[in-house]
């Protein structure tokens, strides 16, 4: 694989892809800022980030397509492309449940999204229609076939294996917990390398998920979930935005047209603004590529 | 015109920019919100502004290309049509200088925005280099050359032209404002509807302005730009906020990444955010299209 173009661009991605993976391992758990464009991920590695994962919510609703699998996969792919062109840092795909119920399907979102510049995906077990979930058996073909992919390419991708169990499995609140930590439990038999169960946003539940599962999670920003420092007494090793930089950025769009519309003043748009040159910055690359 | 469905789209397309104009001629001055994505132009339109433009500093940033003619043409054009496919207000197409310098690539440029369902468009007298200005004779056939299109297409579309004379003619401070007199009025016979000079912040320049070019002019929110109501006095017509939303929710998301990595805290994420739901209707397409 080494020498020729595309060995060397291969060995960069899956010097990334393992930069990425070493950071589910520190002491201290990875912050991910999930991103909807250019600007935002390159705003979110000058802030520090050591990594950036894209938001499919904040991607579709960017370009006018509701959560899901509505906005065409071409165009999904496109605008991780446009991130990773200028990005340095590692960047992981949020590809919903695959775009297509088969292995092979998926497969090849997964081959788009790594050829696009991703070197990690999430992948949900939560079907389009949003009504209940895959079956476990196909998700964990679709996980070792993506882990087999990646082997193939040379590029050792993130895994991040969603469960919506918490929300859409059977039975009482106890079961669905259950269900949740089977599912994430085969998920890293699979090949997954974090789990991240939507819905856990309690203490006591999360450091109960943790020890379940004894490997990294992640958990999502959502109104309620403990600070960083106590999610890493947890044991939490991820910890990702989802789409509430999105929902924040808009909510705070939304103040500040209500301050123009009714008061007449700008204060909101001027104050604590970008300027023009630090606007352009980000349309240039990042610092320089590890590896 | 009227009977096929070519007929139709124009008719509904021509009541859309003539709403726009009207906009134009109120006692209350436009206030004109740049968007540079589907969701945040969605967002305007729910906040209540009666039409929405581009930013082309927020647009091709957020596509990851610098302010300028250096996004490709095409996309610029496809991310106007994802706009303009959701909202039901009219659009108006930031199209910088044209992307090209003849009239004919102009035209190209002008009729691409209308069929991609804008209703408007501003265009600059700036060089692609952003050293110097186009000739006035130059910009003065564009503009003629645009009128003539709308009228062959039955798009009445609202020309907003933009002059840098402030800052990149010859002279003094008095000549160059002397400049941008002589360059708007001349753009008004041409067939612009609204004149934008670019460095208009101080309430007598903007009087003085106002009163020499006798038909609607176009401010752009900056810091220290006086409230609506006393712009309302001066006999400003039109009040964009150019890149203004881009800068401060990109300030606002370094805010948050701030907190976050310093504090540990997700204040900024959660606090005031919309909804999954609300995020969701964004992608849905706006309130009935007038006319």
């Amino acid at each position: 694989m080494r020498g020729g173009s595309v060995g060397r661009t291969m060995s960069a991605a899956a010097r990334r892809a393992e930069a990425f993976r070493a950071l589910h391992h520190g002491r201290r758990p990875l912050l991910l800022p999930n991103a909807w464009d250019v600007a935002s991920a390159r705003l979110f590695e000058e802030a520090g980030f050591p990594a950036v994962a894209t938001s499919s919510a904040g991607v579709m609703v960017s370009h006018g397509y509701p959560d899901g699998e509505t906005m065409p996969r071409r165009d999904l792919v496109a605008a991780v492309a446009r991130i990773a062109r200028l990005i340095s840092v590692p960047l992981s795909a949020d590809i919903v449940s695959g775009y297509g119920r088969s292995v092979a399907a998926v497969v090849a979102t997964v081959r788009s999204m790594l050829r696009a510049g991703a070197v990690g995906v999430n992948l949900e077990d939560l079907l389009p229609s949003g009504r209940g979930l895959y079956p476990l058996s196909a998700q964990v073909q679709k996980l070792r076939a993506i882990r087999r992919l990646g082997t193939s390419m040379g590029i050792p991708l993130v895994i991040n294996a969603r469960t919506d169990a918490f929300r859409h499995a059977a039975g009482s609140e106890r079961e669905r917990f259950r269900e949740a930590v089977r599912r994430s439990v085969a998920f890293r038999e699979a090949g997954a390398d974090c789990v991240y169960p939507m819905g856990l946003t309690d203490a006591a539940r999360i450091g109960a998920f943790v020890e379940e599962v004894g490997g990294p999670v992640n958990v999502m920003v959502r109104p309620g979930l403990p600070p960083v420092k106590a999610l890493a007494r947890l044991g939490v090793k991820r910890i990702s935005f989802g789409p509430a930089a999105s929902y924040a950025t808009l909510g705070f769009l939304k103040r500040a047209s209500r301050e123009i519309r009714e008061r007449g003043t700008f204060r909101l748009l001027v104050e604590g603004a970008l300027t023009y040159d630090e606007l352009n910055a980000l349309a240039r690359p990042g610092g320089s590529r590890p590896g």
